[in-house]
This record gives C-alpha cells, structure tokens and sequence, in this order.
C-alpha cells in the first residue's frame, strides 16, 4: 500500500506511522518529495490495517496496490472456469440462452414458456417462485408452489432452470428444486444470502447489484467462493445512473473488464438492463459481440397480462425472432447456439 | 394513472385498452390531441394494472398518479410520528445524538464510548456486533458476544442502544438484547429482513439504501410498517454519486422531502455520509439546520486502532467538541438536546 | 400536458388553474379522483407554459406529453438521414470508421495516421487542433497550425477529416479547413457555439455531454438544426456514473433509443468511452451489433508519446487488428466497410 | 508520482519505464512486492508525463500525488481569499445574500424585486440578460436591454448585481454594465469564456458543473485565475445524480471539502439545487450551517408569470420570511448578515 501524507505532515506524525508498520511487520520505502512524503509499505496484507493508517493524523490518503478479491480473480487462475449445469457449459465455446418469465404464475404459463423457447434454442429455463417486490404489496411469488411446477415444467421439457432465492433459510430448499440458483441485484450484498449459498453445491448466478462497482461484485462472488461453491457465473444486469430513458443503463463494458480481473463465466440480461421490449434485440446482439458466455431474458407467453415486468418482456413469436436475429452475430463472434 | 399512447398507435390498440380497462373496473378519461391519445383511468389500485398496461402495444408510458405508498404517507398521517425508546423520543422537540463505534472490539472499548458519549450529551449508544463487510476477509463483528457487551454496558451506564441485524434468522435474537434495531443501507431492500422486523415490537433505524430513491426508502418502510411494527425512524447516510472526494454524498434535501412525504421521523448519519473525520462537524451542524430529528456519530476512544471505519470516527474529545459546536445551531432550530 | 393537484388542493386553486388554461387557449379535461384532481391540458406548446403552472399554489407536479424537440425527432422525419462528406455517407448501409490521434502534434505524426489508418479501413481521419483539457497547464493543441496540417495531410491522402471547435468565434476559421466539425462533450450544451455552427453548412458530430440525457442531447441537435444546418450526426461517447473501473461507461442503448425517438445518424466512441485500450475493441464489436453507423477510435502512431489520452490509444497495428476484428460483425449485421 | 505495474509485467517493460523516467529527469524509488513492482517517481510535475507512462506497456495505473491546482490551492495560499464588490465582501465575517429573478423581464420586474430584497437584506441582485436554455424555443433573455434595465436598477436601489455571461465574445460587454460575472453550470469547462473571463478585472461566480467533480472545479477555477482574475467565487447548485425527487442534489460536503482544499469563497444556489420552492428555506439554513459564505436566492415578484424557473422562485414576502428563518442560524454560526 501507498500512503500519501498530508503537506503539513509532522516529522512526529511520519515516526509514528513508521514505528507501527514496523511493528505489523511491513517493509518500508521512503519517497520524501518536495511538497510531501510518500511511505510504500510491502507486506502481507492484512484486514483493518488500511483503513487504521488512514485514521492517523497526518495522513491525506492510502493507495491500495492489490485487489481484494483472490479466489474471484484472474491471477488466481487464468483462464475462463467453465461451470456446468448437466450438458449446458457456460464459459465455454456456446453461447447459452436462458429465456422465461419473471415470475412463475400457473402451470399452464410454464409448460407453454418451457416448450418454446427450448423449441427456438433457449438452453435453460427462468422464473421467479420468491419475487423481491419493491412494493409490499405487489404479487410476491407462488414461492414453494412456483417452484415445484419448475420442477415439473422442467422435467417434462428437459431443459434446466434457474430461480431467485432471496432467503437464507430458504437456500436448501429452492437447492433441492433448482438446477441453478439466482442471486438478485437487490442482495449482492446481502452476505448471510452469499454465505449460506457457498455452502451448497449448485451453481449460481450473481447480478450485478444496481450500485455496485466492479470491484464490490468481485468481492461478493468472493464470499460464495471463500465458503467453497465454485460454480459462479456473473450476470450484468444494468446500473443506476441519472439517465431516465432507459430503466438501467446496461454497463457491457463490465464484460470484457470482469475477463480481465476474473475468471468466472458472465453472462447479460439486457431486459432488466433496458426495461423496453424493444431494446432487447439490439442490446441482445451487443452483448454477444462484447463476449458475454450467454443472455437472460424474459419471455412471457401473453407478457400484457404478466404479473411482473410485462413491459420488457418478449412474448414467444418475439423470442425466436431474437433467436434469428442473433444467429449470425453468435456465429461472427466464433461461438456456438 | 395517466396513459400515454405512441403518436402512431391504432385506433384498435386504443379499443383494446379501453376493453381491459373497463373490465377492470376503472373510471376513463380520453384526450384527443393533435399528436398522440391520452387515457386518464381512475380507480382502485392494484398490483400489477400498469405494468399490464405498460406492455400493450400502442402505449408509449404509464404515469402514475398517487404515491405507492401508504402507511409511510403523510397522506395517511398528517403530523410527525414520535417514536420513544424509554425516555428518548425521536421525532419531538429533542434533537437525539447516537454515538459509538463502528464495531464492538471489546467491552473496555464499549464500556468507555459509553460513559463518556453519555457525559458529554448523547441520549443513545451504537455498535455493531454483526458487520455486513464488503470483503469476506475483514473483521464481521462479534456477534452474540458483542450483544452481551452492549447489554451489559448498556445497563451499566443507562443508555440506551442500536445495534445492526443483518440476518432475518437472528432478528428475535437481536431485540431480545438491543433497545433499537437498525436496518443497514446495503440491506434497505432485503424485504426478508424488513418483515421479519415488522413482526417485532422493536423500534427500528432505516438506513436509506445507497442508490434507493427517496420512494423506495419509504416503500421499504412500508414493509416494516404493514406487518404491525409502525416504529420506523428513517436515517439519511448519503447516497452513490460519480463524486469521489467523499465516501458517498450526503443528500440533505432529503430531509425536509420526507418530512413532507412521510410521518416517519428523520435522523442523519454525516459519519458514513461523508466518509471523513474533518467533514463531521460542519455536516453535523448542517443537519441540524435542515431540520433533521436526530444524528448518528462514530466515535471510538481510539480511532487508529478501530476494526472498522476509523478514518470517519471521532475520538471523545473530538465528540465533546462536536457537541459544543452543535449547541447554537440545535438553539437557534428551536430544539433542544 | 397532465396537471396533478395536490392531495389538499383547494377548490379556488383549481379554478385559478382552469381560469389562466382557459386564457391561454388550452382545452381542458377534468379528472376528480377519490385523492386528487388531474387536469388534462391540450393545445399548441408555448414556452414557459409548464413552468407558470409548476409554480402555481396547489400543484403537484407536471407531466409533459410531448417531446420538446421537434426538428431532430422521429416524428418529424420517418426514416433515418443521410449525412454526406464527400463519398462519406453516414447512416447508410456502410459502417464509417473514423480514426486517428486525439491531437494534432505535428505533420509526420497526422501523415503516418492518415495512411496508415486510410490503408486499413477508415473513411475519415480525426485529430484536435483546439483541445479543450481540463487543466490549463496541459497542452491545449497546435490550434491554425493543426488545422493546416491537417488539411495539406487530409488532401494527400484522399481522405476527409474532423476536427473539434470550441470556440464560436472560430468556426467559421475552422469550416474553411475542416470537411466536418466537431462539438465535444463538454461543450454539448455551449449554446452559443451551437447556434453559429448552425449557421455554417458543414457535416458536424456531435458528442454527448458527460452528464446529458438522450433528451437533452436532442434539444442541443435541435439548436443547430434550428439555424438551418440539417447535417448533424450524433455521437455517444459515455456517460458519467459511479463506475470507476472505465472513464466512462458507455452508454449502448443510446443507439437504439436515438434511432427510435430521431432520424439523426449516430456513432460511437469507444475510446473515450471506455478510455482504456484493452476495451477499444469488445466494445467497438458491440457498438457496431447494437447498430451504430460509425466508429470513432483514437490511433496513434506512438500511443505512449501522445500528448493526450495516450492510454486509450491503439498504435497503429492494433487499429489494423481491429478492422479485422470487427469484419466479421460489420457483415453479420448486413452493412459493410 | 506512483506506477503500478501489471502483476505480470515483464523486466524488459520495466526497464523501459526506469529508462523514460530518467530521461525525463526524476528521482525513482522501485518496490519489489510478492506480486508486482511499485515504481514512485519524484520531480517537477510536467503536463502529459502521467498519461504517457499510463500508455506504456506493463503499466496497470498511475496514482498521483499532487493536486494538479495550483493558484486555486489552500497550499498556494493558507487562508481565505476576500473578493470585495464595493462594500460587499465575499469570505469575511458577513455572510451575503443575492437575490432576484432567474431572467430580467422588464424594468418593473426588476425595480419591485431589487427594492424589495435589497429591503429585506440582500447584499446583491441577480438576474439573467443572457440565458443558456436547454431548449432554443424557450425565452432566451432580453441580452443587451436585460443589462441596461439591471444597471439602471441597480444604480437607482443602491445594490450592485451579478449576471451571466455565456459567450466569450460579450464578456467585455457583460463586464462593461455588471458588477460581478457569473459562469452558468453549463458553461464550467466552457474554457475559451473562462480564458477571457481572466482577462478582465471584475469579480466572477463560478457555478459548479452539473457533473463534476471537486477537483474539475478547482481545475476550471485556475483556468481564470491563471489569466490574472484572483477574483474568484465558487457556487455550489446541485449536482447530477440518480435521484429524481429534485432537480439536483445539492452537495453541501462540497462547502468544507473546498474551504479545505482552496482559498476561493463559496456560496451556495439551493433555488437551482432543489428545484423546489418549498425546499429553499430548510437548505438555506443548511448551506450556512455548513459553512457557505453566502447563498444566491432566486426571487421574483410573481413567480407563477416568471419566465424561466418559476416552482424554485420565492415572491416577495417568501423572500422576507426566508431572512427571518436563517437569522438565528447566521448568529449561530457566529456570522453577521
């Protein structure tokens, strides 16, 4: 770590810095610049040393030099993990679409959604049974009832799904119905979530969380795989900015950023990321450019009368059209569907 | 709600909408302009009509008109709620002052903030026994053995105390020992947490979420306040923005909005708000002056060493301060410490 | 325009609003809810309409129902425009590549580019003779000089050139040079410069402000439509946000959303709008998948002797590599080089 | 300065940078940590240094040290700088009040509300002759006959007054009639009106950009003081963030971070901050608890017929009751009015 002193910095104020990095066993460079002091401290790093040096007087700053995350990272390993979910492969040479509705409403709504976009090319299928609503009194989910005609659903069409857990207590049980697990944006910080997830052995799909930095979403996967589950795909889903014509602005420069400082498959959900039915095929095929391992979206077979996010939902006709406009950009970018 | 169509939508779009609006029951109003179609629709709300709505074909955007909020309204409660903690009153003539650490370390720590934050004019004691932290590796608090800490010296000095839950699981746990619970910023919109607190008869802190919009702070609290528990103080502790001279950016504004929006009484955090010691004071004073019902400061008797957020903490001499150079301002607002 | 009164508003409030509406010629629909009144409001827009009843006693607020630009929308004109430099035409089939240093530092720099960067692909050559910096000490470019190398290099190599304006008393100067002018980021809503580069008949790009709206970024089209000059092509260059891991984020959804709401060609910038190199090329594939009509990417034939924004630079074999790498997707999605 | 370099840089890469900086003449101290090399150079800060090394390869980011303001710097000058307008002194004891309309109208307008604020106790009358509006079909200003109405008013009420000046080729003439300049939020990096804004001999407001930073600011500050104006006083009005509630979220942390880091004044606009009427009382008292040496008040005789700006306007008696609200707190704060 760098830290940087303030103009005024005392010879006193400096001895005292000196004498405690000595004492946790840091190696210490001096830089004693016209207008201030610089102290280069190498060592192991070490959790609240950072942040006491900061708190001393006399210091303007502390310039971290390593990430923090190290499982997550792309100098722990370097090349793309592969995380598999039975034959699907995400990080790997396919592109994988995973297509259903927001919210999981009747059997009925399921088996037609199940059947088509497996039928248009979709490898996996979604649908939330616990909803995080920001109303209370919004449709919060069919909860355990959603998730057995997932189950069903996805049985009877042989495709996988993935589906949201927002309860600790319930990670075991949407564990035993999932193929996958979510992690919404809403929780990525949510760390008893994080925890009592890395204690299962399913993969995960981590969004993006709305204010999150690329760093912060690191270090959230971070606590997943400190707790031993490996099999963590990323999800940019579009932050928040000021910009009000789009719901979130989809950040697609995420993608190529995340395979430089990690090795974990990401994948994009340009429906949450835009909130417009519209944007959804031509962020669809920017994301596949980028590099993204694969696409979420959100497929409703009669999206107006959709419980949750009708606006920005593709109904089945509007998905394998989709699946046609991406094909030769899936292709062009050297990947397979 | 207001519907507003694409200036080309069809006359059968228009028709359509009518239909579904009519059997559900709401008054409508149409607006022929010149350019597009208006549909005024007046009725009950329910869950789920405008996004319906949203996602026909022909509409351009739904405006809605009445605030989705209820419970947390000023509509529904035209004056200031007080919210009391033994002798303590939030939301009355009192400004209240929280004071304390970030982390409980120890109980010498404890016991020491305690006695001396109360000599020098705090009514309420903090400390965290279980820490959210962005990084798996940093210190998480002493959990069970930090509520017994604060417990104790709590009893001691005779002051009462917040203290952070984070985990639904423990929010029995936590009130059984603590005074008031507090609701984090990065669990603002963790509704597992914020139920399971509704069903407690705890006073509660809010935190405002850091990229939540005022709305949906006080649709959070409305979870809290439709499950029984209407004893909901809300705390502004600064918000994300592109500015990076500060930890986040603290939006006074927000102070008197809510005061017009809500009954909820309305306290503010200039230590995690600003993110720096010399900050402190002059935001402290400017809260005041907003017009807010209370402050919550970091202090530690000894900063450098703090576990957690020591560059924002005051020493005790540095509270003390603090609170002389408080006095004339919380005068001059006409309250009362 | 939607006027939704306060829950309070008083009877004589609402007469008083009817009463100026009726005045100014507008037809009124009334709309009594079970909370509050909302008044419908239709006629010809007039300036500063919205804002008189903004302020008037009882409102809530207002909901504007019309764009507010009208020359650079959709509406205006149903299919996207073609903007013509010579051969060079944006928003035609062809995808346009625009490159080359983001100063002008002297001949033999502006001649290497132009042939090199011409010879592997790029239509337009770009280079800043007047750089606005941040800083008044960093170097603020070759200014007449700039322009006259740019223009004996931009006729030797047969290609055309771009070049930045950033003072209004200048642009006539620089229309004499340059076959197209630039407006930046920060001048974006400099009405004065726009208003007179309105007034020259010369292609312009215009960048996006760092903080601007798509809205916003149309009304400052309209300035310069407004004067008269109808060729105008839109760039978008990133947006300022919380994300400190890229300069700016891109903001990619722009390009369908312009493409919906106006006839204006755009581009896309990713080297300022990533400013790190290694992402110049992911999100050059993006912009190009998400339906860009052009590219403008900073070359230097020495990135780490660049007088400015080396580090986002590609050298001039990496711009080679790039239109390689883009080949592929120009095709995919049915335009060519 | 400090180098990074990437965990994999090789030797030759390092090597080459060693090389660089002793060309370029500074002392160089290198840190050999476990996983990457730290590079601290120490010399004469020279323009573009930074942003060469940052192209260089091996190099993952460079940290500077210094702040790249000098002349706008506390360190350049270690106290408060006063900038008189006749009697009126800006960063004395006195905090000063500007009031009056965002737009000049016509000559009764402005004699009732000059009158009348200078009455109620301000120190200064503003209003705009030249109005940067977002669109160019609403109300752009009187321009010249705006000014003539502002001195004559002016000179008859005893009061001096500050207007805009938005296009550098009128800034001799805006300086000719004003008593003080002020540079719009647009117009902060606007660098050619900043360079001649320098270059006169009157005082100027320097409103903070809608997006930037602290430092942007300080940095467009030294643009004017480096052309010889020392007369410089800051304005903080709100800054761009996600929040829709207000038309800006006003940043008073910006008040002591600048009182620490430069010697300029600083006022605050919390008529433009909010946006909202009913704001302005609450955030006045806060921007001088906080500090400000000054707020600009937007005031108009009947804000409901204003121009330009209308909900944020205060009338007259609005006006009087705002200066009898923040009385205490000025006395408070131990300030005079």
């Amino acid at each position: 770590m760098i830290i940087v002193m303030n103009a005024g910095a005392s010879e006193n104020q400096i001895a005292h810095i000196r004498e405690k990095l000595e004492e946790w066993g840091f190696g210490i460079h001096f830089s004693q610049g016209v207008e201030r002091t610089i102290i280069g401290a190498i060592g192991q790093k070490r959790s609240g040393v950072m942040e006491s040096i900061e708190a001393m007087d006399g210091v303007e700053r502390v310039v971290p030099i390593l990430q923090p995350f190290k499982l997550a990272s792309r100098e722990f390993k370097n090349k793309t993990s592969e995380v598999k979910v039975g034959e699907v492969v995400f990080g790997g040479e396919e592109l994988i679409l995973i297509a259903g509705p927001c919210a999981v409403e009747n059997e009925a709504q399921m088996h037609e959604t199940a059947y088509a976009v497996k039928k248009a090319g979709a490898k996996m299928l979604r649908g939330g049974a616990f909803k995080p609503r920001t109303s209370p009194y919004a449709f919060q989910g069919l909860e355990v009832e959603g998730l057995k005609i997932l189950r069903k659903v996805s049985n009877a069409a042989q495709i996988p799904f993935v589906t949201e857990v927002v309860n600790p207590m319930e990670v075991e049980l949407v564990a035993e119905y999932a193929d996958v697990l979510q992690v919404g944006a809403r929780n990525m910080q949510n760390f008893i979530l994080l925890k009592e997830i890395g204690r299962v052995n399913k993969p995960v799909i981590l969004k993006r969380g709305l204010a999150a930095t690329i760093e912060e979403w690191l270090m959230a996967a971070e606590y997943i795989l400190n707790e031993g589950n490996y099999q963590v795909i990323l999800c940019e889903r579009g932050i928040r900015t000021y910009e009000t014509a789009t719901r979130n602005t989809l950040d697609l420069s995420a993608v190529p950023l995340v395979q430089r400082m990690s090795h974990l498959p990401i994948i994009v959900d340009p429906s949450h990321g835009t909130g417009k039915r519209h944007l959804v095929g031509p962020l669809s095929r920017a994301a596949i450019a980028v590099g993204a391992d694969g696409l979420m979206i959100e497929v409703h077979p009669d999206p107006e009368s959709a419980l949750s996010d009708g606006p920005q939902s593709l109904n089945l006709p509007g998905f394998e059209s989709l699946m046609r406009e991406i094909a030769p950009i899936v292709q062009a970018i050297g990947r397979k569907l």
